[in-house]
């Protein structure tokens, strides 16, 4: 059984050696080559593009722009369509923009034989524009007279909600309470995946062909099918490994217009690769959100009442849009459980910033950080434990979600809590660094955190799966779930082998989805993968079971439900487990029969209808220099309860990445725009800090293993929550180190020592 | 409704724009390059390869000798693996081979950088022989003194039986039979394919990949598995476009000692392409057959008793062996029924030639030639009409075959007959070229010929189909049968399209086999595809047709029962075929269907268990230059029964090339061998005489459609038997023009000459 085991990734060797095949890797050294033309203001509308001089450039092929596309507006998230309109995405933008909503926006592009042309017929453009001041911020965007990016949307405004539990105003008006508020503000940060947006177009039979790093190719065949105006089964997306996406992945990028250019040319190969720097204008970020938190409490610490209300910086398209800011405030609504009421109230709002979409977290990253500096503030107001004040509030053990019929099953937090306040020493050093003076201090800090798996029942959770048994007894396992570096083949393999009774080698997971052959899953997001992929896979592998038994039963005659498959052979469970015929023999018998041969195989479609909670917390130790306004971190811990362990160390590379996600978020990445041009000033790895090795501390994980209820492998979320409390985590040791609790993100100098200066401390 | 009619194939734009990718085309540019060493002597063995010069040469990665490779001998052809060792194919040869069997026999390989390294040192090889003398025919092969060239059969006979139906000795013995025997000699030819015999093959997790052009891919599987001694789930065969195979690609030629070059370098990817002389002298032909036919009568022309006695020269190694000349005795066996009794045996016989393997007609183009060669001289001798004379003692309407059950449904011989005699104005001529004298005279010649679909039951018949259908109502369909140039792929659309009830351009044949992927099929052989490929997908469509409308009745409340697809929409069939919803909506729906969202696929294995006969007959029309001993073909007639066209101008299409192959075989083509070395001497397309547009007359065809019982289209063989009857149609015009019975082929001047001096009519 390799499943609960650290087997090594049935990739590694082929990514180790340099073998493995991106998307890059596949593309032919011939293909001509597609680069964007980018509009040079943030606001605005393209009057007039010139292309006489570029389409003279030697070399060119097609010089397409913003006035040649369909007049198709599409949505780009990448979520399974819904039928119900009330549930699509937005669709506001086509596959080149007249309307000019950010800086660098799509306006044109360039289809020539190499690199060279296409950028010196790109520098012969000219474009004429007519501008509009840019708006960068929610404020700004929402301000009466402020120019509007979208039609239809007053003060840019793309959703508003207010959900209420039980009746605010009501429960505010009990004597005695105290009031708390806060404003927390994080910033707009990317993904920073090693691989670029990357894919390449053709035709084939007189339909289109994708090839792209995608997190989600069977969602992104019905985008291209829509922004081209094409029937959805004209278009094929064929996915290679992908190196890296966490989110930015989950959204059609560039793909409907690469598809576009190859059938401009008559189907031709285009390629469009995205350098850095367009990545970091031109993909997706997370979305800037600034919260305001209101709390009202007992003085004896219980919490009465709660309101939230969130600005969510959308940037220039829908994307994702208002489903971030709505996934924060399922975090607030439930992460803590208010005696008497709630409010949260939420803006998701367009501005002439970067498109804002899926990334990794999932708006709980934003939320988290407000919530648990606002209640971390709290304690530290009433001088109170900050633990004890949390578990006085926490969601309890048997708590049940109305809406989606979650349960909170096991006492994970305090587990995992535990666990962290162990490693850390936390009793001694919230007493040692008490009261310190100096300009070099230190703190430990600590955040739990919400996480639900999977989307259920907000959009559909599908995943199909097909088996295919070879003569030797070997298996291929297809599934539209995707392997986008974060190890998901492999756990698929190991669940696959410990369902079917064989060993893990035999199990040959089949990487590349290809939406003409490979069944239908909705692809890498929400942490969904292992949770609702292993469903399928699951159900999937029964039903091959009980194929391979069936027949084994008319080759052995014996009942079927007398045999199981162990380690690859037919067992007898009847008579000591005695091997009757290994899985080969039956699978060579019964292909090669000349009584009734089958090609053994299963598929099906597993729908989910659960999610599970997915737990934990961090802790960590900073050491802040008071006149510098820095802060060194010199410990951090994770714990998580993600159910069982499929694969311990896997599951310790996910932890790793995410909490250094979670130390960039916190102390040094944010993009920083020139607030009159619209322009994004740091975008690049040199000027945008993503943190070094030199900046990590050793990474510690802790695990709490509660075997989920819900899942047929007993595990649930590991992909997303690790980037989550890393962030609060440190804030809040910096409070303790400090006294001072900072409620924007990222703690650099520029925002700690001015803070420390207003604090009196310098 | 496509089928029947003349539907564009669905590969059409993409060959004719020259952008399908085939196996040449998708090895990528740095590929290794792989290049054998062959033997330079017919008959022997390798004593030593002396390869250190070789090694030095500056791009040389790796020498491989016939003293490196496993001790494992595999067998080659390209049949279903049997469980039963009875029913196996001789397995007599290693990856290269120390034994040396004929002249370029695989004694080495190099692995370079490019191919000028690669053939420098395969220069610089010094081969050192121990050599024996070369038997090239099954006589000399068969004489008592004759060298061995396998171990285990004496007088070099592979495979000697003697089937009898009635008792012959018996049978002969009435009074008053005439006596008639006649000897008839055919050719080594060549398939002569476009695309030369290439591959390329790497490791991926541990796993050999071959992509190669073969019509085989999963049964080439099985058979690297064997040669290399490894499981065979651990290779995976990738098949793309072919262009063009007619058999040669019906044996896993160099595809396993491919597989074996990457295993020796760590996975590196090695192509291995073969020259057009390398596959002349190195791969497959045609079994060159002598056949001796005695045949009693009575004097108003009723056949008592035949005897058949043929040797088959199978040459260097085992491949398809013994079962070439077996179809052969099924052809002698019954297209004419003897009264009383008939006896067939024949022999196999290893010589130092080519490698004899499948070729299209498979031992009936030989079998053929003898049979209706030797009724046509009967018929003269005794100067009755041909064609009454075969009526008399044709196979009778009704006929069943005892072993494959096999029935002779129609009257197709006679149907064909009146067609071709139509055409050429049959009874004019005979009459017109009854008398003539000078030197340039012309006949008209005719020939029936005998053939059956498919291999069951001497092999298993399986072909498994999976069917997925999209969101907008359209289809992928996937099978293990191969698409090499024959158009596969369009009918197998147009079946899928007529069973579904959509539109042929909405059905996505993924032409590309992938072993990991692709259901299980065995391949384009033994015109199987159409027939019992089309049954699989007949299977198919109407599981997936049942689960779509199984879901239709939810959706709709009607009953299943009262429920159809047409034209891509579900109907109302109880009310006038009313449109309730589309296919598209259907699938779309129940994708993302809240409720019950399911992925709509279907996958199921057909075993056929009949197979079909699949008759008609050629007629020619020649002019004979007695002086200069050339032969003129001025009018060619195919007619067939195939059963109902399935698409008329691509049947039409495989009847035109099945033609030109039976012109080259009755007047040209043949291999011809130095005596004394056992050299191949017209290896190449310049020396070999493949007749060309000029050697052409207007190839006319003509269709009997009558509808096969057993299959669900109601069609049979037309792959192979176009090729079968025009040889000896050809030389039976030849004898109406001269008078002379020419029992050799090809009909070159060096075979015609002598025989008119020695007729006197030179």
């Amino acid at each position: 059984m390799s499943l609960g085991k650290s087997v090594p990734r049935v990739d590694a060797y082929e990514k180790v050696t340099g073998r493995a095949k991106y998307t890059g890797d596949l593309a032919p050294p011939n293909a001509l080559i597609g680069k964007l033309l980018h509009a040079t203001i943030a606001n605005g509308r393209v009057a007039h593009i010139d292309t006489r001089e570029a389409e003279a450039v030697p070399g060119v092929v097609k010089i397409v722009t913003c006035f040649d596309v369909p007049d198709i507006p599409f949505p780009t998230a990448g979520h399974p369509w819904s039928t119900d309109p009330a549930h699509q995405d937005p669709a506001d933008r086509k596959l080149l923009n007249q309307r000019v909503r950010f800086y660098g926006d799509d306006i044109g592009a360039v289809i020539a034989e190499n690199e060279i042309a296409a950028v010196r017929a790109l520098r012969a453009v000219k474009v004429a524009y007519e501008e509009y001041p840019a708006v960068l911020t929610p404020e700004a965007a929402m301000q009466d007279g402020a120019s509007l990016i979208h039609e239809g949307f007053p003060h840019n405004i793309l959703k508003h909600t207010v959900i209420e539990d039980g009746n605010f105003e009501e429960a505010i008006k009990e004597e005695g309470l105290l009031r708390f508020e806060g404003v927390y503000e994080t910033p707009i940060v990317q993904h920073c995946h090693l691989e670029p947006v990357i894919s390449f177009a053709y035709m084939e039979n007189r339909r289109i062909v994708v090839v792209s790093s995608t997190q989600i190719p069977h969602i992104l065949r019905r985008i291209v099918g829509q922004a081209l105006g094409i029937s959805w089964g004209k278009v094929r997306i064929i996915k290679p490994y992908v190196g890296g996406g966490f989110g930015n992945k989950q959204d059609a990028l560039y793909e409907p217009l690469n598809a576009f250019l190859t059938q401009q040319i008559g189907g031709r190969l285009v390629k469009l690769e995205l350098s850095r720097e367009e990545i970091f204008f031109g993909t997706r970020v997370r979305h800037a959100e600034k919260i305001y938190l209101t709390t009202y409490l007992r003085p004896n610490g219980r919490i009465v009442a709660r309101k939230y209300k969130a600005y969510s910086n959308q940037g220039a398209y829908g994307s994702h849009g208002h489903s971030i800011a709505a996934k924060g405030t399922n975090a607030f609504r439930q992460l803590y459980q208010d005696e008497k009421a709630r409010q949260a109230e939420i803006f998701t709002v367009y501005t002439n910033t970067a498109t804002a979409g899926a990334m990794r977290g999932y708006g709980t990253p934003q939320a988290i950080f407000a919530i648990e500096s606002h209640i971390e503030d709290i304690a530290a107001a009433l001088n109170m434990d900050p633990l004890e004040f949390r578990f006085m509030n926490l969601m309890p053990v048997g708590f049940t979600d109305n809406f989606s019929k979650n349960v909170h099953y096991f006492d994970s937090f305090r587990q995992c809590v535990d666990k962290c306040k162990a490693y850390i020493h936390w009793d001694e050093k919230r007493d040692q660094y008490k009261n310190q003076t100096g300009p070099i201090r230190r703190g430990v800090g600590m955040s739990l955190f919400w996480y639900n798996t999977a989307v259920w029942p907000i959009s559909i959770e599908v995943s199909s799966c097909r088996m295919v048994l070879n003569e030797d007894g070997s298996v291929q396992i297809q599934l539209g779930e995707t392997e986008i570096g974060q190890g998901a083949d492999t756990v698929f393999a190991q669940m696959t082998a410990e369902t079917l009774g064989i060993p893990f080698e035999q199990v040959h997971v089949i990487s590349t989805q290809d939406t003409d052959i490979s069944p239908f899953g909705s692809g890498a997001y929400g942490s969904r993968q292992s949770y609702v992929g292993g469903m399928g896979i699951n159900k999937t592998a029964l039903l091959l079971k009980e194929k391979i038994l069936r027949i084994a039963s008319d080759y052995t005659r014996m009942p079927a439900s007398n045999l199981a498959i162990i380690e690859g052979n037919i067992v007898l469970t009847s008579f000591h487990n005695k091997t009757l015929l290994s899985l080969g023999e039956l699978a060579a018998e019964t292909l090669y029969s000349a009584v009734q041969a089958e090609h053994i195989t299963a598929e099906s479609t597993l729908q989910a209808k659960s999610n599970a909670y997915s737990f934990g917390c961090a802790f960590a130790e900073v050491e802040v220099d008071i006149p510098l306004g820095k802060v060194k971190l010199l410990n951090l811990i994770n714990a998580h309860d993600c159910g069982r362990l499929l694969n311990p160390q896997l599951a310790q590379a996910q932890v790793h990445g995410g909490m250094s996600m979670a130390i960039g978020f916190g102390l040094s990445e944010q993009f920083i725009y020139d607030e009159k041009t619209g322009k994004l000033l740091n975008g690049n790895l040199l000027d945008y800090k993503l943190p070094t090795i030199m900046d990590h501390p050793h990474l510690e994980t802790g695990f709490v293993e509660n075997y989920e209820p819900t899942s047929p492998y007993g595990n649930k979320a590991l992909g997303e929550p690790p980037t989550v409390p890393g962030a609060p985590a440190i804030r809040n040791a910096v409070l303790h180190a400090t006294g001072l609790g900072i409620n924007r993100i990222p703690l650099t100098p520029h925002v700690l020592f001015p803070a420390f200066k207003e604090a009196g401390l310098l």
